[in-house]
């Protein structure tokens, strides 16, 4: 089955943003062992959309377009489908029943019948959006398919979760077999370190059980194993071999999880599990620490807070950091690191404390401390540590990745608090 | 002169990274009031890029290549040229010696003739590449272009700002049109709106200069025109009569920019220039407002910091926030607001402080305040105003919405502080 992508959408040809969605749907259809043939964005206009769509139909079985669904004139995608396929457009009962579903799931009214929300071309099906109010929609023509999407990623994300399995995949007939990725979550080894110095041997014993490979993150590489079986002991029994195999390695001491679960709700999990409360002291961070553990619902029940002391002035009123710690070592130190998480720690009353301050960039740094450096603090049970963290990248990188290092540091203290 | 872009690299389709350069490409066409046509990403295979060539040739006059030069076996991109246009591959002194210079930037020795940077297709030419070791492509075939980068995006770029002006646009030296895009950056009117019941006949207004689209963004629609005019001042002046336009408009109240500066930019570049300091108290939002305002450099010169102030007890013991009022109005309520801003100006001694606290959800929602209510407080002066939000969207959308919420507000306290 050949997949390709029609991105629709003058915002990124004019470099307004980012495509996400071909990263989307090359995971998701990696996720079902298909692959992503090739991806074309267009304008906006008449001719370079039904070009895009002749080309990939050309091409492949199924084309997913992405954006030109809203409800604006510049969104043409239902047009142009239309007058592609030769298609009439009309008043569609059940594209309106969509609209109003999707409109009722944020608790939004929706009227008119004469929103183009509820017009359609013959011959296609209009598909509730879980997350946006733009149906989305279907057709099959001809042996082909094709699945509309809008191009806010969340929305598109959620056409794929929703509707490709049940429209797409049970018309193409497939192998019996059971399919499953087994993942393996390193952190802080480099991902040209983890197959050569730490274990040279173990691409090899992995690729027994099925395809390997490995998606650098931030700070951590994923080992995946794309594993087929003919039945589910099958299955069980490859998914217990891998994990004795990732177990005697050297890499297992790096190895934070077996699965898929996002840090954030890995640490708020447990933190919760084990009612274990804890805040920040955020200098360069500036936040996204709290902001990143607080996407999590239910962190609440562990995070109490944070102060984010980006002057020298908050750090010594609101943590008490020494303004002779901060004149003879410099706010960028280990020993301001030590005081910030500790006076964290005594002022909210938290069981773990972690404070960081560093340099993000472009500008601050030395030659004995250049932009990428980083105090840790950890306060806990009236003991602190401190860890110096040496990364690269740019301000949003450095900021990531500081913030990535002080999670995990986070997590290890969670797992060892007894 | 119509340009496309040409992606080779499987990296992409399989979604291991995103695609940086259409964008980096769209910007910097933009500033030379050129626009890119089309994208189309194809896999490292001898059919897929010859197709893909092919396709973009017929549609464009230049066509810039990215990705599948580098010194591996699956970089491809240099035989797949020679055989596209049917040209032998032989050993260059010229590319030998651009590849010796690129080498030599790094003081990295680089011998070898053997090497695959030696080797060149017949009529093309190699240039130096001052970010990365493969040396870039160039290529004239009646009357159209081709130029060839690395997929690295930083190598994209500097082949993009050292070579696409001599080698390009020299070569077109009658542009007879520029093309810019003018953009109105509207707050907290959602899209169907603005063309509606706002201002019925902007859309058509506004066409007569160019093609309109309208981007939906976090609570506020870019407005967009895309302009061309036969030479500069016409541009001009067109951009003087739509500036008008936008101005006489009832949308006018609306528009918070003319231009693409991201919020957060915006801000801190105005409270700089102002020299007023802010911070915030951050419950629902959990740190985001302060990450975000932190990913911009300098933003220390006025953002001293904040308290996220997830628990009640953190409210209290960190803002001052009173017993009473938490128990007699509950934490999330214009009471607590008002007290959590007032309770940090004091603190943190701010010139403007801004609390919110709101329910993000999933759960923790009731009839009269149901998930998606914050209230925000805006201390500034000594005095306090508070505001009502009632926002929707999953709780990652949410914090997000709040978190542009507080930043509109600290916007208009920063336009408005004399």
């Amino acid at each position: 089955m050949k997949i390709g992508l029609l991105i629709i959408g003058n915002e990124i040809l004019e470099g307004k943003i980012t495509d996400l969605n071909t990263r989307s749907l090359a995971l998701f259809l990696r996720g079902l062992h298909l692959e992503l043939e090739t991806t074309l964005t267009v304008q906006d206009t008449e001719n370079a959309i039904k070009n895009g769509l002749k080309l990939l139909f050309d091409q492949c079985d199924v084309v997913v377009t992405s954006g030109g669904l809203g409800p604006t004139r510049d969104d043409l995608t239902k047009e142009m489908m239309a007058s592609f396929f030769n298609k009439k457009i009309s008043f569609s009962e059940d594209s309106y029943q969509v609209a109003l579903k999707n409109y009722q799931r944020f608790n939004r009214p929706f009227e008119s019948k004469e929103h183009g929300y509820c017009f359609l071309p013959e011959g296609f099906t209009a598909l509730e959006n879980t997350t946006g109010f733009a149906p989305c929609l279907f057709a099959e023509f001809s042996g082909k398919f094709l699945l509309c999407g809008p191009g806010v990623p969340k929305e598109f994300n959620s056409l794929l979760n929703d509707h490709f399995e049940n429209l797409i995949l049970t018309r193409f007939p497939q192998n019996n077999h059971v399919i499953e990725s087994f993942t393996a979550r390193t952190k802080r080894i480099p991902e040209e370190k983890i197959f050569g110095e730490v274990d040279p041997s173990l691409w090899n014993k992995l690729s027994a059980y099925g395809t390997v490979s490995s998606l650098p993150t931030v700070m951590g590489v994923d080992v995946g194993i794309k594993l087929v079986a003919s039945n589910k002991s099958e299955l069980e029994l490859k998914k217990k071999e891998i994990l004795e195999i990732f177990k005697s390695s050297p890499l297992s001491s790096a190895i934070w999880q077996f699965g898929n679960t996002p840090l954030e709700e890995f640490i708020v999990s447990l933190a919760n599990k084990k009612n274990i409360t804890y805040g920040f002291a955020e200098s360069c961070t500036g936040g996204l620490c709290s902001h990143r553990l607080t996407n999590i619902a239910g962190s609440s029940q562990t995070f109490l807070g944070s102060v984010v002391c980006y002057s020298e002035k908050i750090k010594s009123s609101s943590l008490g950091v020494s303004a002779q710690t901060l004149s003879t070592f410099s706010a960028v130190s280990s020993e301001t690191a030590a005081e910030m998480s500790s006076g964290l720690a005594k002022k909210f009353g938290v069981d773990i404390a972690l404070s960081i301050t560093g340099l993000a960039g472009p500008g601050g740094g030395s030659e004995d401390k250049p932009v990428g450096t980083a105090f840790v603090g950890v306060t806990s049970k009236g003991q602190t540590l401190t860890h110096r963290l040496q990364l690269f990248g740019d301000r949003e990188q450095l900021k990531l990745r500081f913030s990535q290092a002080v999670l995990f540091y986070l997590l290890e203290e969670l797992e060892n608090f007894a």
